[in-house]
């Protein structure tokens, strides 16, 4: 049968080189939730179709990769709807599983379905797989990392702050520049939207969410498109031109919000997250309250944060998050929870572009025991095991072929010492280790010494 | 919409405690992998079908979990195949790409498709998921994590010794009792079969593949049933009939094949692996050369292993492997493989029976500062800062609510130093150390020396 020689599209392969690499970020990451005494959860790659769809929105929900049922199940297939062009319902009638499309809507459904065995406040990290079949481009894959954070149970403004620290904390260790995190929230646009008189948010937000990619006057367009008057328009210009400190913005948006008779309390929430964070001594975040940040409208109900790549990448947010009240236990306020998540990729090419990974991935040096007969092999063998028992990286070449050969792949491989051990060197009862990076060799007396030198060299 | 509260059928949640045991589980088996000086590889998670069908074999592949094509490419349904009954071609024309089935296959492509990159002989490890729409029983799973290591690119039975001694490392890391190895080849039976005067292999292989299972006159039964001559089966009862040492039997076996002029190179390749394997000091894996031995015939083409569970889990096999020549490269045995898989799950399982995970899985202390109100944590926010910088796991719990509370989260999650600064000790300047384990508190002068002392207790 023909054979397509590739991933499917959006996947990758990893090789052993950028795995170390990866392995590096992603060991920072749990780390950093450690020390913040997270703790881990999985949850399976595969959820019930009742469990995620009708979660995220439409578009989301078309992204899944869904499971083809199996056997007999099959023939539930709805071939009406099929007949009828109604896709939707032919793919749903041939499906009830689908691929995990995030983290926290199976959080959502393990703390519901384990509320008794939970401690809450429930501070839990995960780093698993998701999929979406969008359209590949740079940084963005079908099958992808998820690095996130949640504290669910709790409301105190505590959380979030918590939460900005954890991203100053792993952006520090990681060696990148100061980074922006901007910071708005949900009630806060619910209030702008008021003033505008506007019912739903939702007519605006999405506009709003680009308006940094697509400026002002493109704002003002998309606005005028969707029939908005041109007094609720200036209203909105008129917030997202408020420029200045946080503070200031603080300040104005606070008059406003009274001279309108709208709840401040959202406004006073960013105040004290933004002071508290001060307090914190933030090292590698600089807080901005942005009001046109609107990213998550369909599940955030407070606080929304997120991290942008410095500005020489255009790749977009490189982490982002939020307050969710319903998500967990629909009307159910005691659940609430905050998150965050961090875009393992995107930081990876950042790294790997400012060259911030460690030189030294691997610390320890690797031993190859040339072979020159299996027969030979016995006399050393033993040693071998003794080396790797006390973590030394050792290997035999498998076959007897020419030495230069077995140097090349020493050397492609990247082996830190070559053992040489033929008949020669048993005769005389002695071994020879070659350094392969400066090129050296270096004679020893008496084979049975050998696991003692070798972990003077190693 | 009604919410299905559970995960799929033969999928799992894991909870912290878990997965810090499966971390360890896991780390053992990569390190010992590295220390063979194996190189991580990792494949997508969903491959192209034409890469994984006719693969395995016809039941496999009905249990591989299809992706269910999305968008448009629906349109293709071949809804004459549904109204034939062709379930199988009905839903092949639904998908064009599944989940992983193992890592062999993934591995077979990612070989073909880098061939130019690699340096061979390639020795690789790959730790990662496989799904099988299997019958979920005890220790088998429809999601599950395989850990496999591979050298491809050498035939030198060598590799054989390298990947049973690989075995034997991770066992006594492990400190599972001494556990039975059965070692067997394809060319052996197939040596049996000619003499047995049978054409096709598979027509014994799955019989006597379960034998130790259902027994020799079950073997008998089934074969009759098979319309195989009682001459030939007499011959086949003979060969399992062989009992005594593993020379013996290669004695005994080698004459037998002498005899009715068969190659014994099998023979010879057995042997000599053995007696390698003796020469590297084995301590926790005794060989068998077992001639039921008849697993993955499909696609294995010489040497093939399995490692039993210890006798008293009836679950079947923790771990097996074997050689192929044909699974990389038709037809260009240059690519022959060898490779061996470790059942994470059983061994898992076996592990939490026999108590053998260490009891400190966790080395590092946590502390929980107690929560008097957000403002008075601005006293020592930044300490905390300092803490963590140390690696030291802090946390302060996210709202002032009643400190009995407090306290029993910190039971609950197992905290082991409770930090108390209130009011009072505020206007002291001191501040307490409650140890949760022990009901000891102390009491410290100065807020300002918090992280000398916390590091102290830690």
């Amino acid at each position: 049968m023909s054979q397509k020689l590739s991933t499917p599209k959006g996947t990758r392969d990893f090789f052993s080189l950028e795995l170390k690499k990866r392995n590096f970020l992603l060991n920072v990451l749990r780390d950093s939730f450690e020390s913040f005494n997270f703790q881990e959860i999985q949850t399976p790659s595969i959820e019930n179709l009742s469990t995620l769809i009708n979660k995220y929105g439409d578009e989301e929900d078309s992204l899944m990769f869904k499971i083809l049922s199996s056997g007999e199940k099959i023939k539930k297939a709805d071939i009406n709807s099929f007949k009828d062009g109604n896709l939707y319902g032919f793919a749903n009638s041939l499906s009830d599983k689908a691929l995990r499309y995030d983290l926290t809507v199976p959080l959502s459904r393990f703390v519901k379905q384990n509320l008794n065995e939970i401690t809450f406040p429930f501070k839990r990290f995960q780093t698993q797989l998701v999929w979406r079949a969008d359209r590949p481009q740079k940084g963005r894959f079908r099958e992808f990392l998820q690095c996130d954070v949640d504290i669910i149970g709790e409301k105190n403004y505590l959380n979030e702050v918590e939460c900005i620290k954890i991203y100053d904390y792993v952006f520090e260790k990681l060696g990148l520049p100061k980074l922006i995190l901007r910071i708005n929230n949900r009630e806060v646009l619910e209030g702008i939207s008021k003033i505008m008189n506007i019912e739903n948010l939702s007519v605006i937000s999405s506009t709003l969410d680009k308006s940094d990619k697509i400026g002002i006057d493109q704002v003002k367009g998309e606005l005028v498109k969707k029939d908005i008057n041109a007094e609720s328009i200036d209203k909105l210009l008129f917030f997202l031109n408020i420029d200045g400190s946080n503070q200031y913005k603080i300040d104005k948006l606070r008059e406003e919000f009274n001279i309108n008779k709208i709840s401040t309390d959202s406004i006073d929430l960013i105040e004290k997250i933004i002071d508290t964070c001060n307090q914190f001594e933030l090292k590698n975040i600089e807080l901005k309250f942005d009001l046109s940040l609107a990213r998550g409208l369909g599940y955030y109900t407070g606080t929304i944060v997120e991290v942008s790549a410095p500005k020489e990448f255009s790749i977009g947010s490189i982490g982002g998050g939020g307050r969710y009240d319903n998500l967990v236990q629909e009307n159910n306020p005691k659940l609430s929870g905050f998150g965050i998540s961090f875009g393992f990729d995107r930081i990876f090419l950042i790294l790997e572009e400012l060259n911030l990974f460690p030189n030294l991935l691997d610390s320890s040096k690797s031993f190859l025991f040339l072979n020159f007969g299996n027969d030979k092999i016995l006399n050393f063998i033993n040693s071998i095991n003794k080396l790797r028992e006390d973590g030394i990286v050792c290997e035999i070449y498998p076959s007897d072929i020419k030495i230069k050969k077995q140097l090349d792949y020493a050397n492609k491989k990247g082996i830190d010492f070559v053992v040489i051990i033929g008949e020669d060197e048993l005769k005389k009862d002695i071994f020879k280790v070659k350094d392969m990076s400066k090129g050296d060799e270096s004679t020893y007396s008496q084979i049975n010494s050998l696991v003692e030198k070798i972990k003077e060299i190693s």
